[in-house]
This record gives structure tokens, C-alpha cells and sequence, in this order.
């Protein structure tokens, strides 16, 4: 049961039909009681902010109009969805959000019935409730209405686009509900953001009047009558304009807005009126992230995204007191060193789809606006962008969230890996990726980017490993070379040393030992460094090696590990199938090596979320983990040594 | 050298220096004698043919114009380059065209410095050429022109349109030349392509005339200079409607057109012209596909697109004159089996993304136009789409080529597969595709399918085998279900059988045997069982087993296959980095057996075009690479039995 007491009016609605009870004069009330409920919350538990905020009116007047949870709202992104949740059965389990065992973060279908689709990645809201409504229409079940509500930043996005293009012809009764705070996470770019401003202050049809009002006047000579002839005029320019100048209109989608998103009164009237008018339609609302808490409202919306906690009377952010320095995140190392590289090397450039903050690239963007490139939510123009920058001879840092970077896996293969072009490939977020949960896992990289001809596959332990491959990728053109490491604090305090080239392909031993040997890729390793220094309380003389490249692999580290172990575990934070673990059981089986080797990873399933500690236990390969697993496999009886075998490979 | 005589001004052209010294008026010559050239050799030698015929003069007036290769023309897909080709130092080498070892059939970095990006996948060229203009811009080579050709159709895919969002703030002088013949290979679909054919046909700007007119002709009475002011206005409206209404000048792209794509001298002087303008613009030209040739000019354009040998005379298609019936295309075995299970299952509809005639689904659209949708090419929105139809209880087949895939991965792991929907995902041009060579290779999807969780992941070894997947994948709702079979025929005349169940995750024993184990995957066993066959001739006893699924394994298969064999080939046609065969080398490492394991597939690297057999041959997966495979294993000395062992997993 939650301590967090709700409005009065807010604490009546249970779900979306005890709101439809209200009168229209109440929602102002609700939309009161549910923002400050969100604030209470969010403040004290942390998660996302401002989007939520922002909505609270559109999503009270779309539960009030819409017949939830029969009618379908489809949440882009789902950062926004907080209100929904609240009214929609889950206020009192709402301060579990984002915590193991919780209530996620995101619209989720397994949650309600009123999480229609499940989101987490952006711009799919478009393309799922197109599906709802054909699918509804071939069932004669055309009394169901689809809403997607969708941002600006999303608008971007290519799938997005193609949406819109198959929904204009395809005649539901889509209504798509732009939610224009002209932000993704951090400020929204591109052509769209200012084609949605320039719609918003009228300047199209301001021109188209003026100067016809201006020749207009030219006839006023002519008579009394003139000027309310051209009147008549203009009423038919503006008429056709707004029916067609609009570039969603050009798509076919009826067109409505601007509208001020934070008058809920009005909202549900528009909304109302809507749901009469047949085929594919726009509502284009302007919203404010953070709308109704002043610090937001008026400071940073990137950083009130996701704030953390905070003195919700004071609007101060709440910062862990560190005893001590602590290491540096992955990602601000990858934003200071790609200065430092930057600087020294003029090929270098930076490009990020529209995680600028996230992926701190944007300091690079601050200090060297010229060569680093927001280029909004568009991961697949991102890679291609590269490909065409690197086919001049620049170096780009392509900065691609592991989970993000599956929405641009044809354009690395066919644009960047069949040309070998010189792009530096950097994941982060590779593997578990804590609260954000499953579909914010880094899960699936190793693998999929292993498959990859030409694809260098790396993996940094610690932050001074991920300078120096970084180093090393920028140094020499060795084709595509990808650089995975995890969200959050790396290691080591002091990080900021010379940098070292590493030699492509090679690990490094950073244990020896002689009863088993313990490989590992990436900052997963730290916990087998740990692990090994246990095991020696048990007597167990565990030898560790830190792959560094899971392709290409070492073969001779690995000869001489099979050659001189026949137990062996592989640790990777990311999927078993077809992961690291997966390509030394491919190398042992083509030099005829029979070790038995357990293999510690992500298991075939989808991880929900939790803090990343909470889920390395769950799928065990944490500390404890390799331990366990060590212990199990000393004692099984040896099997004969192992030993390479002549095979046709 | 050639057998193939060029026209007399053709012949001089070595490459576009020699065309810039023809003066304008000899153009229309050149585009006479080039076109026929395509027309000599496609007949005789195959290969795409309506699209290269169709930008003739743009091509001609491109390398006219600009200053190629320093100035860089970008291919969209590549298809159309042929004109290209021929005059760029390849008309002597024409005659190869996608022949084994001989030109590719799309625009290759190797081949030559004017193919100034890969190509074979649509939509890229925007972006490519973005980057180009980024860095040559960094390189203070402002001098260098760049120049994208995007057909209507690959206008249609997100990515373009990310491309176009981030070049209208990026203020490059990129010029995109939309070649718009209302075509991919199929008729383009959708509200772009209606939004072009209006504004060609200038309704917008007719109807603000229209209406204007008639209101201005109303204060004739005022005088007769009311006519002239009248004209002023309507060309006010005119410049502003010109300059705001369009879908492309809202993304802060001049647009220009539209113009007759046929006229060479026009098309150069208009490239003249846009050559001084500067920022990011769009040349709009229209386009017949097949131009200039009769029976391609009136036939079906999908038929022409890549006609195969055809008498130039007559324009009849050569048709290969069998003696006896003859296997169907795993593509008409998909095509008209889903109208079967689709006539008793209301559930099931088909998608396509721009493929109806290359994956067969055009038998369900002409037989169930309500039930097939064909969403343009847009392989992001067809995978999730198809979510949101399965949400609503449909049952959505989707038919994607395995490397067009490649696009919609994320969307398959965050929209399909996580939320467990019932959507089956149908593979045409699973492993290696042909003469379309490695942009076209359907190598990877074994690998990165297998890793995603909750996906099963299928292939069938022939026809009887499809229909079967295909009809098991309906029946229950097992979430995603994948079947992935390759391009081309089949090997059973007699397919068109009843329907059967597959118990999901069964494999089948093709033949006994007690010497050694073939484990395969796909219509490639066939070629095993021919091997399997010779083998007996030299006194080798193989088995044969049809994994049918590479996920879920068939662990009790395996088992019986790892107690009763220590010599085992695994035979696929996909990358061997994280495929069947790496899947089985999990299972037998997760179990403690310690067989040899030969595995068989595509090597990792890109494998260039040829016919695939010529390709299974080169990449040692035929059935003479899975006989000597066979052999030389079975001369190596025994080693202990394999058994399980009792491991940690």
C-alpha cells in the first residue's frame, strides 16, 4: 500500500471510467490533483519528469473522451505515460515504478488492459495503432477508436514517416496527437522541429496574406465593395493554405491545431469533435515538458527528464554525497576523450541520434560545434550519415545506445561493413541497462555484431581500456571497429592517462592461475576480478583473462588457454546465444579443443528491469555467480586434458 | 573485349571527359546510342532493365553537368546505373554484368571511383550523400558538387525521410534528383506517391487559382485595371503556394520541377542552373520507366523491371523450354499456400514492403485485396504494423527478404518478440541470393533471429516442408514464428499436398546411418541428401537429420545424434558465426559432449554475386564440400566415444 495520498479527487478514480463521471469543470481539478500526485511521487522515487508533466492535461482529456480501455491510446516512447498509469488501476502500486519487481517505467501490455502496446524505443505508436484500426475494421469492430500521441522528437524517425505515408492511404480513423514541446530528450533538431514552429507562429500563412492584402489594398479605389471583396479573398487563400500547405496534409492526414495542450477543458472538446470525423487525422498540441513545476518549467528540460530526486518545495536536486572520488561514468569518458582525440586528429568527428546528454557527446558539441552532429531520432540515418562522411576520408564516433543501434543494423552491415569504411561504432549501454528494463537491455549486440564481416567487436573492462581502444580505433583505418561498454560508473578514479594503442584482436591475462581459467569481455570482468580473489579462499587458483575483442578473438591466448586448461568459463553481459561464450566454443571446436566450458551471460529470455547489480544476480553472472560456478566446476571429475586435434574446419 | 558494338558516339566515350567535350546539341545522340547499348546487352545477357532505361538522360546530362568523379553522383538502390556503368570505362565490360567474378549489378566502391557509395539496398542515398557534402565542407572542398538520384518509391522508406530532416538544417549544397516514375518494382504506394502525382498535376496551385480568379472576376465592374491586379495576386499566391506548400520546402529543401526527365537538354540546362544555387534543394524530374523501348514503355513495368533474355525485336521474353514439369519458386509455394490456410482462417492477412511480385503475395492481393497490404518500402513499418495487428487477434504474415530483414530488427525484438504477438515472419532469399550478390545475400538472419528470445526460428528443406511450417505457424499462437527458405526453386514438382501439423521444435531423420551425422538446416539439405547418397558409393554410412528448427532446438535429436555419433557435419546456408551450427556447438557444450563438430556455411566475409550455385560452391557448402568434408573426417582417428557429462550449465 502506498503512503502517497492522492487528491481528493484524484484518490476517486480508479480507473479511466470513474473519471468519465466527472463533469467538464472538474478536470482542471483532476488534471491538478494528478500532477502534483506526480511530483509527490517522482520526487522522492525518482524517473522520468518532465514528459509526464507535460501531458497530464491531454492525457486526462483522452481518457475522458476516449472510451478506455476499448478505445486505444498507443504511448510513443512511453516516458510520458506516468498519468496514464495513475489513472488507469495503478496509483497506489505507482511508487514501485522502475524498481525490481515494479511496475515499469513504460506502457506495457502484461501491466493492463490499457497499455495497448509496449514501448521503450520511440515512433512506433504511429505504425501499431494503424495495425489496431485495420485490424478492427477487418473485424467490423469500427466503433473502436485508435489515438496515438506522439512527440516531436519521435516525429523524426524514419518508421515514423513510413507510418504516415501507408496510414494517408489506408482510410481508419486514425487520430495521430502530436505532442510538440519541441524536445526528444534533449532539444529537438532538425527541418521538422522548425517546420512544426514556423506552422505554430503562422509565418506561411502571414506571408500569403500580407502580400495579397497588400495588392488588395491596391483596389480600394475601386469602391467601397473592394475591401470586402478581398476579404472574400483572403478567406479562400487561407482556406486552401490550411488544407493544403500542410506538409501532413501533403500526406493526406487531415489537419487540426495548433492548440494549447494545458487547457484540458479545451483539449476535450477538440477531442470530442475528433472522434466524428472520419479517416486519418493530426491534432497538433503544444505542450511544455515540466508544464506545472515551476523548476522544470523553467529550467533545463533535459536535465528535469529524468532528474533523479528531488526537494519538490525547493526544486533541488538531491545529490548522493560521495565520502570520496568516484570513477567517472562510461559515458562522460567516451565525451572527454573524443575531445582529446579530436583535437589531435582533424579527421575525427562525433554523431549522435538525438542523445546528445545521454551519450555526452554533448560537450564535443560544445566545444567543436562544427564537427559533432545531433541528427535527431534517427539511428538509421546516423550510420549511413557515417558511412558517407567516412567515404571522404573523416573518422566518424558514430555514439549509438546498444539497444538503439538494432534499429540501424542493415545500414552497418550494408553501408558500413560491405564497404569496410573507417566508423567507429560506440555502444553504450551494452548489456543490462538497470531501470529503463527490457527494452533498454543492451542484450543482443555481441551477438548480432559478431555475424558481421569486417566488424572489429570490442568491449573495454574499465575506463582506461575504453580510451585506449578508442585510441586505437581512430589511429589506423582498420574498417568498422565497434566499442561496447555498459550504463553507469566504470572503475578507476584516476582515469584520465596518456593514451596506449592496443593491438587489434589481442586480450591481455590479468590473473594467472592453474585450476580453471575465467575469460571475460568487458566491464563484466571487474566482477571476476573479484571473484578470482575469493576463490583463492577457497584454494581454487582460478587464472583470468580479459578477451577484450570478441572478434577478431585471440587465437593465441586462446590456444594457450585450451592447451592449458581443460575447465573454462566465459562471462559476458549480454546473450548467451551466439554471444562471446558462443565464439570460443566455435574456436575450440574448430582446433578440436574439448574443455568443458560453462558459459555465464544473459539467458534467453527478456530481462525486465531492475537496478543492473539486482539483474546480474538474477541472471547469474555476478560475483557470487562465477564463484558458484567456479566451485561447480572444480568439482567435477577432470576429463582427460585437452588437447588440439587435427580437424577438417 | 565486347561483342557488343556501341553506336558511333558511344564508342568515343572512354568515360565522362569525353562526353563534356560533346557540345549540347550531340547529347540527344548520346542518349540514343546508350540507350540502345542497354538494350543490346540486357536482352542477350540479363539483368534489371526498365529503370536504367528510364534515367538515360538524366544519366547523360549528369555526367554532362557535373565534373564526376571529383563532383559525386549517389545512386539510390542502383538498379538504374547501367547508363552509368557504361559510361564510366565499363562498356567493355558490360557484357559481365552480374556474372560470376564479372560487374556487379549495383554501384560498387571497388569497382570503379565514380560508384561513390554501395549500393543495392534503397533509401541510403540521401544521407551518403549528406555525409560526403559534411565532410568535404570539413575538408574546405566546397568546390565539390553532390548529387543524390532517389527514385518516388525508395522516397517512401524512413530513413530518406531522416535524411531530408536533418540535410534542410545541415545547409549543404546537396541536390536530391527525385526520379519519380510512380514505380519501385512494384507500382509505388502510398500518400507521397499521391502527394507527387498531385502536385504534378498542379491541383493545389489550380485550385487557389480557381478560387481566386472567381472572386477577382467579380470586381471587373470596378474597372479595367481590376484584371491586372487580379494577375498580381494570383502570382503572388502563386510564389508562395510554390515556395510553402510543399511537402519538401517545409523540410527547408528549394524544390524545383516538375520537369520532363526525357529531355536531356533541358534536364542539363536545369542541372546548369542548380548548380549555382546553393543549401539543399530537390530537382523533381519525371520519369517512364522501360523509356524508349516499346514493349517495356507499354508493358507491365513490374514484368520489365528485370525481364531476364528477351528477343529486342519482338520483345518477347525468352522462356526456357522445359521438357517436363518443373519445381515452383519457394515464392509461389508462400504466395498461393497463404490464400489456402488465409481462405480457412479469417485471421490471417498478408504485408509486404514494396515486394508483392518478388515474394508472390500479389496472389492475395489480387484474390483478398482487403487482407494483403503492401506498405512501400518501409520494412520498419511493415514489422510493426504487423504488431499491432496481432495485438487485435489477427494473424499477420510477413513476408520480408531475409537481408531486407536487416531493417526492422529492433522492430521485430521491441514490437514482436517482446510482447510475444502472434506475428509470422516469413524469410524469402534466406542465404545466398544470386546474382544480386552481397547486398542481397540473406546470410545473417539464422544468427541474428537465434538470439532473440521468444522467436522460433524455422526453415523448410522443401515445399511440402513451407506449406507445412507455414500452416503450423497459424494454427496456434506460439508468439513469433519465423520460417526462412531461399530464393528460386524448390525440388518437388508435386507440392500442392494437404496440410500437416509440425510439432514446433522437431526436427526429422532424412536417413539412417551409423558412420557420421549430418545435421542440416533448410532447403541446402538437399544437397546432403545427394551427398549422402554418393557416400554410400565410397562406403560411408551417413546419417541425415533436417533440424527443420534452429530454435527451439530439437534437444532430444541432438541427444540421440551426440550419444550415437562422434563425427558430425552441420551444413547451413548462413554465416557460420553464431548459426545452426554454432547453436548445435551450445547444446553439445551445455550437455558435456565432445564429438567433432564440421561445420559447413557462409564463411565470415561478404560473398560476392554469381548464381548460387557457383556461390554454395565457393563458400564449400555444396554437396561436393559436404562429401570431402565427409570423407576427410572419416579418415581421422576415432576418438572416445562421446557422452554426456554432467556439467554446470
Amino acid at each position: 500500500m502506498s503512503s502517497y495520498r492522492a487528491g481528493e479527487l484524484l484518490s476517486q478514480i480508479q480507473n479511466p471510467s470513474d473519471l468519465r463521471k466527472l463533469t467538464e469543470d472538474q478536470l482542471p481539478e483532476v488534471v491538478k490533483d494528478l500532477r502534483q500526485y506526480i511530483i509527490d511521487v517522482v520526487s522522492e522515487k525518482g524517473g522520468h519528469f518532465g514528459a509526464s508533466l507535460g501531458v497530464v492535461e491531454l492525457t486526462v482529456a483522452l481518457h475522458y473522451i476516449f472510451n478506455t480501455p476499448e478505445d486505444q491510446l498507443v504511448w510513443d516512447v512511453g516516458h510520458q505515460a506516468y498519468g496514464h498509469k495513475i489513472l488507469t488501476g495503478r496509483r497506489e502500486d505507482f511508487h514501485t515504478n522502475r524498481k525490481y519487481k515494479g511496475l515499469s517505467g513504460f506502457p506495457k501490455r502484461s501491466e493492463s488492459p490499457y497499455d495497448t502496446f509496449g514501448v521503450g524505443h520511440s515512433s512506433t505508436s504511429i505504425g501499431a495503432a494503424l495495425g489496431m484500426s485495420v485490424a478492427n475494421r477487418l473485424q467490423n469492430k469500427k466503433h473502436i477508436q485508435h489515438v496515438a500521441i506522439i512527440g516531436d522528437g519521435a516525429m523524426t524517425a524514419g518508421m515514423a514517416f513510413e507510418a504516415l505515408n501507408h496510414a494517408g492511404v489506408e482510410n481508419t480513423d486514425l487520430l495521430v496527437v502530436l505532442n510538440d514541446n519541441c524536445m526528444s530528450i534533449d532539444p529537438n533538431v532538425g527541418a521538422l522541429k522548425e517546420y512544426l514552429t514556423d506552422i505554430t507562429t503562422s509565418h506561411t500563412f502571414n506571408k500569403v496574406r500580407d502580400e495579397v492584402w497588400n495588392l488588395l489594398g491596391k483596389i480600394s479605389k475601386f469602391g467601397p465593395n473592394a475591401q470586402e471583396i478581398a476579404k472574400k479573398i483572403e478567406i479562400a487563400v487561407k482556406s486552401v493554405l490550411l488544407k493544403q500547405s500542410n506538409l501532413f496534409e501533403s500526406l493526406h492526414f487531415r489537419y487540426f491545431g495548433p492548440i494549447d495542450g494545458h487547457d484540458v477543458t479545451h483539449v476535450a472538446k477538440v477531442l470530442r469533435d475528433l472522434k466524428n470525423i472520419p479517416g486519418p487525422k493530426i491534432l497538433h498540441c503544444l505542450t511544455v515538458k515540466g508544464k506545472g513545476y515551476a523548476p522544470a518549467e523553467n529550467g533545463s528540460p533535459t536535465k528535469w527528464h529524468a532528474p533523479g530526486l528531488f526537494d519538490k518545495t525547493t526544486g533541488q536536486i538531491i545529490q548522493t554525497k560521495k565520502d570520496k572520488p568516484t570513477p567517472p561514468k562510461f559515458q562522460d569518458v567516451f565525451g572527454k576523450s573524443i575531445i582529446e582525440l579530436a583535437k589531435k586528429n582533424k579527421k575525427i568527428v562525433g554523431i549522435t541520434p538525438a542523445m546528445p546528454t545521454g551519450c555526452s557527446l554533448k560537450f564535443m558539441m560544445e566545444e567543436m560545434p562544427d564537427r559533432a552532429f545531433d541528427v535527431g531520432i534517427a539511428e538509421q540515418h546516423a550510420v549511413t550519415f557515417s558511412a558517407g562522411l567516412a567515404t571522404q576520408g573523416m573518422i566518424p564516433f558514430c555514439n549509438i545506445y546498444s539497444s538503439f543501434m538494432q534499429r540501424a543494423y542493415d545500414q552497418v552491415i550494408h553501408d558500413v561493413a560491405l564497404q569496410k569504411l573507417h566508423v567507429v561504432f560506440c555502444l553504450d549501454r551494452g548489456g543490462i541497462a538497470g531501470a529503463d528494463g527490457p527494452t533498454h537491455h543492451g542484450a543482443f549486440d555481441l551477438s548480432y555484431f559478431r555475424c558481421i564481416p569486417n566488424m572489429i567487436v570490442s568491449a573495454p573492462m574499465d575506463e582506461i581500456e575504453l580510451r585506449n581502444l578508442m585510441y586505437t580505433a581512430q589511429k589506423e583505418n582498420h574498417g568498422p571497429f565497434s566499442i561496447r561498454y555498459p550504463r553507469g560508473e566504470g572503475s578507476i578514479v584516476d582515469w584520465q592517462k596518456p593514451f596506449e594503442e592496443i593491438e587489434i584482436g589481442k586480450g591481455r591475462i590479468i590473473k594467472q592461475g592453474k585450476d580453471l581459467a575465467i575469460l571475460t569481455i568487458g566491464a563484466i570482468g571487474i566482477q571476476a576480478i573479484e571473484a578470482c580473489e575469493e576463490l583463492q579462499n577457497s584454494s581454487i587458483d582460478a587464472a583470468h583473462f580479459d578477451l577484450r575483442f570478441v572478434k577478431p578473438l585471440d587465437e593465441a591466448l586462446l590456444h594457450n588457454v585450451f592447451q592449458n586448461f581443460h575447465k573454462i568459463i566465459t562471462v559476458e553481459d549480454g546473450c548467451l546465444m551466439g554471444g562471446m561464450g558462443s565464439s570460443v566454443l566455435e574456436f575450440a571446436s574448430d582446433h578440436g579443443y574439448k574443455a568443458q566450458v560453462v558459459r555465464l551471460g544473459i539467458p534467453d529470455r527478456f530481462i525486465e528491469h531492475g537496478s543492473q547489480d539486482e539483474l546480474y544476480q538474477e541472471c547469474h553472472y555476478d560475483k557470487t555467480a562465477i564463484l558458484t560456478a567456479a566451485k561447480e566446476l572444480m568439482k567435477e571429475q577432470s576429463t582427460a586434458a585437452s588437447r588440439p586435434l587435427s580437424v577438417t574446419a
